[in-house]
């Protein structure tokens, strides 16, 4: 079953794409590996999830939070080989959480994202992680993805 | 002399290589690059080394804090490798220390880790390195080292 | 034009690369991969911008500071590389950035070194990035890089 099909059978589709904001690009290919700007929980060009998990948004909102990431991660990479075929795996997930003070679960947190690939991706999802905390990340972001992913060269 | 020689004389022993919390896997290989997921000072599934450095725990707690998660770095690697023959090099160190506010050495408490690579990988120890400030991580560990290897093909 | 013309017609000079400060080094290839030790905005052995952008430090001083920690980053590269045309492309940029409570735009202070990179290197600035705020960084600098170059073998 398609990388598609999986993500209409959850209800889910990938958002487009996010540009980046400065003298930067959204993606960068060297060798087989594929790196991917850090991506946050945008929706049509709007911050979803702001503020601190475990203060402004429960765990399960900061899960969201991380799934909405991950699925802007999937839509650059759909973006940039022009579809799931050539993606050979997620290599390295970077799970970062705007976290309260005193709350120490960010791997629950990045859990919504590593889910999600396993959920779509099957056997292209495993990945190794590592998840932070910080006090506050740009725009307010509740979560940021950083994320590189294996490729196979083009046909 | 041989790895395990090396932390023998050293009165060191390395863990069993720790589970991962989640969806994703311990370690993911891409090319000649091994991506180690974010290890933590555990011993038998405890966090033995908590709270931040300058604050609940001394610099040379720090230390010893990054030399523990060094030996998890060291024990997933053998995990995966079945040794250390395949291992060409540590090519990058991630470490990030738990600080009080104020404190501003974290590169003295990433020694712990760098010391002992370079004790017991001589030649293979050499990598480059960012250590930062964070003012909590995940599990209220002292210390997270995100480490990338350089490996040789399978004979 | 070469890298070193356009930075002099800049009004910029390459300042000497940074030693480690302690068991690492300061650039360690891998494959086709160069990874650079995080980069200080320093010059001369000293930190020149020192603490929280939005506090001590204006949004132009931070897009300073991050300018000469990626002076800093080119000169690691021309060091170890013997110039610039090896060089492939700056792969990622991570930039780290010291910030005061409810300081979100990190981004605009990174835009101080993806503008110099995209300045000085034209198509081989071209890079993935990731920003993040944190509440102190070692040293106390307000700017913390981490690249990562793709290069060509040497001839």
């Amino acid at each position: 079953m398609s990388v598609e099909s999986k993500l209409a059978d959850l209800g889910l589709a990938l958002p487009q794409p996010p540009q980046p904001l400065g003298s930067y690009t959204a993606t960068s290919e060297a060798g087989d590996l594929l790196f991917i700007s850090g991506q946050l929980p945008l929706r049509e060009g709007r911050v979803i999830f702001q503020g601190r998990v475990g203060e402004v948004l429960t765990v399960e909102q900061g899960k969201q939070a991380a799934e909405l990431a991950a699925l802007n991660v999937l839509a650059q990479i759909r973006h940039y080989l022009g579809g799931f075929e050539r993606l050979d795996h997620i290599v390295r997930v970077e799970g970062h959480v705007s976290s309260a003070e005193g709350y120490f679960d960010q791997p629950a947190v990045i859990n919504g994202a590593s889910d999600l690939f396993a959920a779509v991706l099957g056997e292209k999802a495993g990945h190794a992680r590592s998840a932070f905390s910080h006090n506050q990340l740009p725009a307010n972001a509740a979560v940021v993805l950083v994320v590189i992913a294996k490729i196979r060269p083009a046909q």
